[in-house]
């Protein structure tokens, strides 16, 4: 089940220079599964990153973070599902090293120059042996015009592979942009079990290219949720493998660079919005603005509140227009100076609530009419202030629950 | 479905001297259902309350809040389900106090004598002609011996009644305490919707009554919940008839007021985890014991964090023992310089998880048998300090998404 959302066509999808990607089935934790992929970055490339916040990241992270932090060029990415290397202590650490110290030994590389990515179930031992056998055959497969390809390999209850392309002019050339992420549940602000890769020709300077990922992830990733867990393994990759023809992008705030970050904005959106859309169990795409705030930071806080009730996502998922359930939520958000009498609510073009009250000309019917719909703007003004943001999220159907109670068995 | 929960024998509920309960069928909602209750409490009682924190508070709490504020002598309590009389404004509020004025009418009292209380649908008018019209039935039906029948008439999408009693020595004589809960679904931390009534024969002092009252809701509905939203109408209220014959505990901190407080907690505690077990579609009752910490308030955010991860939830649901998702809560949970390298988890006796990675013991099996049982502890040990702190959860099913996706059908 995934709210409007299919496959990537193949031929939508941009090869950008200097980034090859190549898949195999590994066994890794189900047989006849694509699931091992290497991505090979020509000599050159800048790479950055953004990670998990949370306390407990899993060993992958770490390596990641140390092997970017180290300063030596990253040369390959490493990438499994069906297990997580979550939650396994040093030894989780001591196999992720070794998978990178595998690749690199394939690649006459240092194993530092490979930054490594798991997803699947937490706990259990990484089958490191079964990851190095792999590797040669998705080596093998490399190709600069694999992103659908990879797209399909890094999903795990994912239903859809998710890919976007994107081309910009930017310094006199034509930049282009390849994307792709997984993860369906468990995602939430400050990403999820959530791994995208989003590669670029363009020319960009590294300080500068750390700086752009914060900056995307800020306003993709970081934005959407489907049950409120953040994972242990969240990583957004940005590689600028620097073969377009234009001066290299020294400053954020440039035009070539403004130009790049919407663009890379634009396909991370899209990536992230995909990922709501096959949320777990998801049959509704759901788009929360609220507005009148005094802070974007609280904007987010009432936002989320509403995002994660499931009290709220149980009522899109039956299409019953329960708003009073939404004004709950908006009033337990945490705001604690919130005046209730200056709310309005919107579905839609519907105005449902005025001043904290049902808005005397609603009626039932137009909720439900919305409510029925597969997309639905929630817009909420808070009448303090004049900051807004938004969050995407989806709906909680009977699907969840069995998606989650039977994942690993 | 509830978690080990039978309807309570109206022979173990003790009668409180003072405090009569009556019910009717008003059809607030729905016909031929026990929907209006009234608790008529003698002169010479002391009353005090606590009330949700959600901003959005509903009319009927803030009407509470009045007359509790404005001083004279509570002596009577009007609650309806089937309408919550939230989001509903200024005309809501009028509503409110027009209930309160018809019961007082009836009782010769004045209007800031009578405490209203609404639980059921929001976002409706209070159907306030047949409040008025089911009064008469419900006063006319008041005895101190009604108690089980009040916890029925107070249920919405309870499956089972809640109702509990002790008896407890203070000052030389025996005094009791009969209380009864409702509230299935949106329940969490600073209540939830969740109506408490308890009576005491006890005689104490209004200021200790409503220190003692904000104490007992701390140690019991503030430690509970089912789906991590708060309600807009939570309410727990505390009667002492002050007809026991004992002299008046005037403090807190006396052996009196420590036995009395005791007891009432007890009490007010099986009530909450009464609600807990009645959760929305609970099939297993979950005690989260956190410990090690640096403060109570820590041990209680990971607690909720764990609490409240629908895919924490699913799992116990499932019976699976996926740790991981609890490691990840952990995580998540909001302590920024958590160690993960020194968290132990426990399930039951089970030793799952030992500085932050498998426990080389564990073995899935035993995990398993934990998972399995309707009633589970889980353990986690921070590792950090001395603070410690529980929550009461459940699991999250199918059940649940069925009864909020239908619950206005």
């Amino acid at each position: 089940m995934s709210v409007h959302l299919t496959a990537p066509d193949p031929a939508s999808l941009h090869p950008i220079a200097g980034v090859r990607l190549g898949v195999t089935e590994a066994a890794i934790r189900k047989a006849a599964r694509k699931d091992l992929t290497v991505v090979l970055i020509d000599e050159g490339a800048s790479v950055a990153g953004v990670f998990t916040q949370n306390r407990f990241c899993a060993a992958p992270v770490q390596v990641c973070r140390e092997h970017l932090a180290g300063g030596q060029a990253i040369r390959a990415l490493l990438i499994n599902t069906g297990n997580a290397n979550a939650g396994t202590g040093n030894e989780g650490l001591m196999r992720a090293r070794a998978s990178c110290a595998a690749l690199a030994r394939q690649l006459s590389l240092a194993p530092a120059q490979v930054l490594p990515f798991s997803t699947g179930v937490i706990m259990e031992p990484l089958p490191l042996a079964r990851i190095e056998a792999g590797l040669p055959a998705a080596v093998a497969d490399a190709r600069e015009g694999h992103w659908a390809r990879a797209a399909e390999a890094i999903m795990t209850t994912d239903t859809v592979p998710k890919a976007f392309s994107a081309q910009v002019a930017t310094g006199g050339a034509t930049v282009s942009i390849s994307g792709i992420a997984k993860g369906a549940g468990m995602i939430r602000p400050n990403m999820a079990t959530m791994l995208g890769f989003i590669a670029t020709d363009a020319c960009v300077a590294p300080a500068v290219l750390r700086d752009m990922v914060a900056a995307v992830a800020e306003a993709s990733f970081n934005r959407i949720t489907v049950d409120g867990d953040t994972s242990t393994n969240d990583s957004l990759i940005l590689i600028a493998s620097n073969r377009a023809a234009h001066a290299p992008i020294t400053a954020l705030d440039s035009a070539g660079g403004r130009a790049l970050q919407a663009a890379l904005t634009d396909v991370a959106k899209k990536l992230a919005q995909a990922i709501v859309r096959d949320g777990e169990g998801a049959t509704k795409f759901i788009e929360i603005a609220v507005e009148g705030g005094k802070t974007s930071q609280e904007c987010r806080q009432v936002a989320y509140a509403i995002a994660h009730s499931p009290l709220v996502k149980t009522a899109f998922f039956a299409s019953d227009p329960n708003l009073g359930r939404i004004l709950a939520a908006v009033g337990y958000a945490g705001i604690h100076d919130l005046d209730p009498t200056k709310i309005d609510l919107y579905l839609d073009d519907v105005h449902v609530a005025m001043r904290g009250g049902r808005h005397p000309a609603y009626r039932e019917e137009d909720g439900q009419r919305v409510m029925k719909q597969s997309e639905i703007v929630v817009r909420v003004v808070l009448g303090r202030g004049s900051a807004s943001d938004t969050v995407w999220t989806c709906d909680l159907s009977h699907e969840y629950v069995s998606i989650n109670a039977d994942y690993r068995s």
